[in-house]
C-alpha cells in the first residue's frame, strides 16, 4: 500500500472491507388518518373500530418491543470485540517461553519477503490515521523505517482488525517498542526509509512502554535544510539544541544520523586495527592508573587509591614506550585518556578515546610517518567505499564539501607552513607577523589549512619538523638542526588530529632534556628505568578517534562524535 | 656453523684463518769464547783481536738495533686494526640518514636467504667465545634467536675481522642492541630457536647500550623442569620471584613466555570482536568518568573532579544498557575496568581488561547466554588453531593439562551444580553441607570444576538461573519461580571468567528492586531516566580479558597476563 495521499486511499485500501450494516428502520406506526365522524357515544362500528385499532397498537407495541430487543442484541454483538486477541498490552518480558520465532529484521527485506508472514520488534516511529477504518503506522529499526498498515476488516476475517483494536492502535505512543504481526506487501512509499515494501497489520502488540519524552526523533533528526525553509515557506520546525541532545543522549542517539555516526567511529577503530595488524603490530591494553603523573603534572585527574593517590593516564605513551623497551617492537592501543584540562570548546574533552601507535625505528622516523599515513589512508579510503551510505545519512543533517586527499599525502616542513601563513598575512595573538620558529596558534592552523585545501587541493596534510622548543622533552631532536626536532603532527581540516615524533631513547640523554625542561629526573624514574634496560630507536603517534570522526564527518562539535561526552561541565549521562 | 661443541668447531672454522707470525728470534750475540793470554800490555795481536771484536759488537749492535727496529714496525702493523670500520659504537640514533636498508627480520628467514649478505638490528642474547679466534652470539628478535658467529679473518680477507674487533664484540654486554651484518649460512644449531641457519658476522655495531640487568631473560625464561633438574643434578638455576618480575617488567616482558602471553592476549581481543561483528555487534566506547557510583559505592574509586568529584566505572554496565536503549541493538566494548576493592589474591587486581557485550533479546536470554558460548567457543578454537606455536612456548614455562571444551558447551542449572558438590561433599565455609540456594564460594567453584571436568571431560561450562537473592538488583527473576533469576556465570577449569543476565528494562520494576536492595532510586536517576525513554528486553555479560588468558594458559597469576598489572599495592612500573 502506498503513503495515505488521498487519492490513492480508495484504490489501495483491501475491497473485502465489509460495509457496517445500517440500522433497520425505525419501526413505523399507522398514527393518524382518522375519519371525520359523529360525536355521540360509540357506535357498534365505533367499538368495532376502536377494539380493531387496540389490536393495532398492542401488534406495533408487540413489534417495537421486539425490533428494541433484536437492536440491543444487534448492538450487544457489535460490542463484542472478536480481535481482542490480536492487540493489546504484553506482559512483562521475563523470558517465559521460547518458540523459535524467526523475527524480521528490516534489513533483511526484499523480493522474496512479498506475500510472507512476519513477526517484529519495532519502535513506533510515528503515525497518520486515515478516516475512521484506516491507520498508518510508521515502525523503525535503527535507521530503517517501514510503513504499517492497519485496517478495520469484518469479523469473518481471518485476521480480524476491529475497530476496537485500530482504536488501540491509534494511542500508541510514538517510540513505544511493539511486537507487530503481519504480511508483507509490495508498495510505494515515499515518508519510510523502505520505500518498496510495507505491512499489512494483524497484530501489534505493546512490548515496551514509553514516558514523557523530551523530543521527537523527527525533530532530533532534521537537517538544515528544513530550518531554511522556515524563510521562505509558513512552516515551523523545532530545533533541538546540543545541551538538551546530550541530556537525553538515549533519545538522540535513535536518530538515522546518530545511529550512523556511531557506526562510522566503530568503523574507524576497525579499519585502525585491521591496518596495524597486517603491518606485525600487537593490540596492547596498558593501565589508565597511574603511579606518578605522566607529562604535565597540571592536566592530570587524582585518583583516591587506598590510602595514596593515583593519577590518570593522559596517554599510553609510557606504557607503549615500555612495551617497545620490551621487545614487542610495534604495538598499538585503543582507550581511553584523560585531560583534566578546564577547556570549553568545541573540540576539547576531558576524556576521549586515543588511537595510539609506537614502533622501533630501523633507520629514520619517517618510517613511522609513512605508516601513520599509510594507516590514515587506509581509515579515509575505507569509510568511502563501505560507508557511503552512513556519510550520505550524515551528509543530510551536516551537510559538508567532500574530505579531500591525495594518494600521496602532502608533507610540509613546519617553516614551510609558517611561510606560507606569513605570505597570506598571518599574525600572532598580538597582531604582529609570525615567525618561522612561533608556536602555530589554533586560529593559524586553521588558516593553513584554507591554504593548504586552495593551493594543494587536500584536507588532509603533515607538518614535519616542528621546533624543538615547542615540543615534549621526550622528543628526538634533529640530528643536524639543534633547534628542529624529529616530530610531526597531521591535520584534517585545518585541526590537528595527531600528534607525535621519534622519542629519545637515551636514558641519559633523556634525562638532560628532563632537566632543560624543568622536570626533576628523580620524579620519573621508572620512564628513565625502562630506557636504562635498552629500548630500540623507536617513534609513534597519538590520534584522537571521536576528532578524526568530527574532522571527517564536519559535525562542528566533538560531542557529536562521543557516546556520552565528558567535559569539564559534563559526567552525564 | 654448528652450535660451539669443541669436537666440531676445527672442523667448522674457516680454514683461512692465517696463523699470528711467531715473534722473531731474539738477537744472538758471540759473547764469550775468549783464548787463554799473558797479562802484559795489549799485544799487535790484541789489539787486532779487539778492534775485530770492537767492529763484531758494532755490527751486533746495528743487527739488533735494525732487528728492533723491525720488530717495532711488525708491531705497529699488528696494532693498527684493519677491521675498524666494522664494529664499534653508533652515533645517538637521530634518523641521520636513510638508505633503505632493507633490514632482516628472523621470522622471514628461509632456504633462499643463504648465501645473502643481511643487516639486521637484534638483542645481544648471549655469548660464547671459543679460543682465542672464535666467539659465538646470539641475536634475538623477540622469540627467535639466531646464532653468529665471529671469527678472526687475514687482512686480506675482504670483510676483515681483526683480534680487536673479536675482542670488542666478546665484551659486549647481553641485551645490548646490536646493528649487524653477515651471510647466511646453512647450518645445525641447537642452542638457538632458529636451528637451520646462522649468521657469519662481518660487521657488529653497538646501536643501544644497557645498564645494569636485574636478571637475564634466560633465568626469567626457565621451565620448571630446570628447577626439577636440581634435585637430581649438580646444577644451580635462579628463580625469578613475580614480584622482582613486575618491578622490572620491561626485563620480564622479552621473555618468549611473555612474548607468547601477549600475542594470546590480543588474539583474544581479535577473536572476540570478529565473532561479534559477524553477528551485527556495534563497538562502542563508553566514558570511564562517571558522575555517579553504580553498583555498589564501596569498590569504586574517586576522582577529583575540577571543583567536584567523579567515580571511575566498575564496568561500562549502564552505558552499555543506554546504548541498548537508544536503540544499537548489540554493542560490545574492549575497555579498563576498575575495582576499588582491597583484594590480595591471585585473581583480583585494581584495573582489568572488560570485554564486555549487551544485545536486546527477542524471546529469550538464552540467546544472549548462547552468543557469549558461541563468542567463547570461537575464541578457544581460534586459540587452538592459530596460536599453537604460542601456546607451546608457553607450555614449556607453564605447563599444564589440555584445556578442554565440548562441542556442545553443558549448561547446568545452578541447583544443579549445588547437588553435585553436596552430594561429593562439599561444605559452606562454617563446615555445614551447602544449602542449595547458598551462595557459591571459590573453594566450591574450583570443587565443581573438578567434578564437572570427571564426568563432562570439559574445563568449560556454563551456571544458568542463580538464585535471585545473590545477583545485583538489576537482574531479572524467573517468569515463574520468583526466587531464581534469569542469570549465569560461565567458567574455565573451576573459576568464573564471566557473568551475565537479563536484565530489567521496566523502570517502575527497576525502582523497586532497587528499593528491596537498598538503594534510593532517586540516586540513580540517570540509569532509570534511560529506561523511562524505553528499552527493549536485553542481556549480555562481562568478561575479564587477563582472567580468560590466565585460565586458558593455566599461569597461575592473573598478574602474569596483564602487561603492566596494577593492585592494592602496585601502581608501577
Amino acid at each position: 500500500m502506498s503513503e495515505p495521499v488521498p487519492n490513492e486511499t480508495q484504490a489501495t485500501a483491501p475491497a473485502a472491507v465489509p460495509a457496517t450494516e445500517t440500522t433497520a428502520p425505525a419501526p413505523t406506526t399507522d398514527a393518524g388518518g382518522e375519519g371525520e365522524g359523529a360525536p355521540a357515544g360509540p357506535s357498534k362500528n365505533e367499538l368495532k373500530k376502536r377494539a380493531k385499532e387496540a389490536e393495532k397498537a398492542k401488534k406495533a407495541a408487540e413489534r417495537a418491543a421486539r425490533e428494541e430487543a433484536e437492536k440491543k442484541q444487534r448492538e450487544a454483538k457489535e460490542a463484542e470485540d472478536h480481535a481482542k486477541q490480536n492487540y493489546g498490552k504484553l506482559p512483562l518480558h521475563q523470558s517465559q517461553e521460547r518458540n523459535g520465532q524467526n523475527r524480521l529484521k528490516f534489513a533483511d527485506l526484499n523480493e522474496k519477503s512479498v506475500g510472507q508472514r512476519v513477526i517484529f520488534r519495532a519502535r513506533l516511529h510515528n503515525m497518520r490515521p486515515q478516516g475512521a477504518k484506516i491507520v498508518f503506522l510508521s515502525f523503525r529499526q535503527q535507521t530503517l523505517t517501514l510503513q504499517g498498515v492497519l485496517v478495520v476488516s469484518g469479523d469473518k476475517d481471518e485476521h480480524q482488525v476491529s475497530k476496537q483494536m485500530l482504536k488501540y492502535a491509534t494511542l500508541i505512543p510514538t517510540e513505544t517498542i511493539v511486537l507487530v504481526e503481519g504480511v508483507i506487501k509490495s508498495a510505494e512509499v515515499k515518508s519510510c526509509t523502505i520505500q518498496n515494501y510495507e505491512v499489512g497489520i494483524q497484530k501489534i502488540f505493546t512490548a515496551v512502554e514509553v514516558g514523557d519524552l523530551p523530543f521527537s526523533v523527527d525533530d532530533a533528526a532534521r537537517p538544515e535544510s528544513d530550518f531554511q525553509r522556515m524563510e521562505t515557506e509558513d512552516v515551523q520546525f523545532a530545533r533541538v539544541a546540543l545541551p538538551t541532545r546530550l541530556d537525553n543522549r538515549v533519545m538522540d542517539l535513535r536518530t538515522p544520523t546518530n545511529q550512523a555516526i556511531f557506526r562510522v567511529q566503530s568503523a574507524v577503530c576497525n579499519l585502525f586495527r585491521n591496518y596495524l595488524d597486517s603491518q606485525g603490530f600487537l593490540e596492547i591494553h596498558s593501565p589508565k592508573l597511574q603511579g606518578a603523573a605522566t607529562e604535565s603534572g597540571a592536566s592530570v585527574f587524582k585518583v583516591s587509591y587506598f590510602n595514596g593517590t593515583a593519577f590518570l593516564a593522559q596517554s599510553p605513551q609510557l606504557a607503549k614506550q615500555m612495551a617497545i623497551a620490551g621487545d614487542f617492537e610495534r604495538v598499538y592501543e585503543i582507550g581511553p585518556v584523560f585531560r583534566a584540562e578546564d577547556s570549553n570548546t568545541h573540540r576539547h574533552m576531558t576524556e576521549f578515546t586515543g588511537l595510539d601507535l609506537e614502533m622501533a625505528i630501523e633507520e629514520h622516523y619517517h618510517e613511522v610517518l609513512e605508516t601513520l599515513d599509510s594507516m590514515l589512508l587506509n581509515i579515509f579510503k575505507g569509510l568511502k567505499e563501505k560507508f557511503s551510505n552512513e556519510i550520505e545519512v550524515i551528509r543530510k543533517q551536516f551537510p559538508c564539501e567532500e574530505f579531500l586527499f591525495l594518494e600521496k599525502t602532502l608533507v610540509l616542513p613546519f617553516k614551510e607552513g609558517m611561510k606560507m601563513l606569513r605570505e597570506a598575512g598571518a599574525t600572532d595573538s598580538e597582531g604582529n607577523p609570525i615567525g618561522e620558529m612561533d608556536d602555530m596558534s589554533t586560529e593559524n592552523e586553521k588558516f593553513l589549512g584554507r591554504l593548504v585545501r586552495e593551493k594543494y587541493k587536500t584536507d588532509y596534510f603533515i607538518l614535519d619538523k616542528f621546533p624543538l622548543a615547542i615540543r615534549p622533552f621526550y622528543t628526538m631532536p634533529d640530528p643536524t638542526d639543534p633547534t628542529l626536532s624529529n616530530s610531526y603532527d597531521f591535520f584534517m581540516r585545518g585541526e590537528e588530529i595527531l600528534s607525535g615524533a621519534q622519542r629519545i631513547h637515551d636514558p641519559a640523554f633523556l634525562a638532560e632534556r628532563m632537566k632543560a625542561a624543568g622536570i626533576e629526573p628523580a620524579s620519573m624514574s621508572g620512564y628513565l628505568d625502562a630506557f636504562k634496560l635498552g629500548a630500540p630507536p623507536h617513534g609513534g603517534g597519538g590520534i584522537g578517534l571521536e576528532r578524526v570522526v568530527m574532522l571527517f564527518l564536519k559535525l562542528g562539535n566533538i560531542r557529536r562524535a562521543s557516546l556520552f561526552p565528558r567535559d569539564p561541565k559534563r559526567l552525564n549521562p
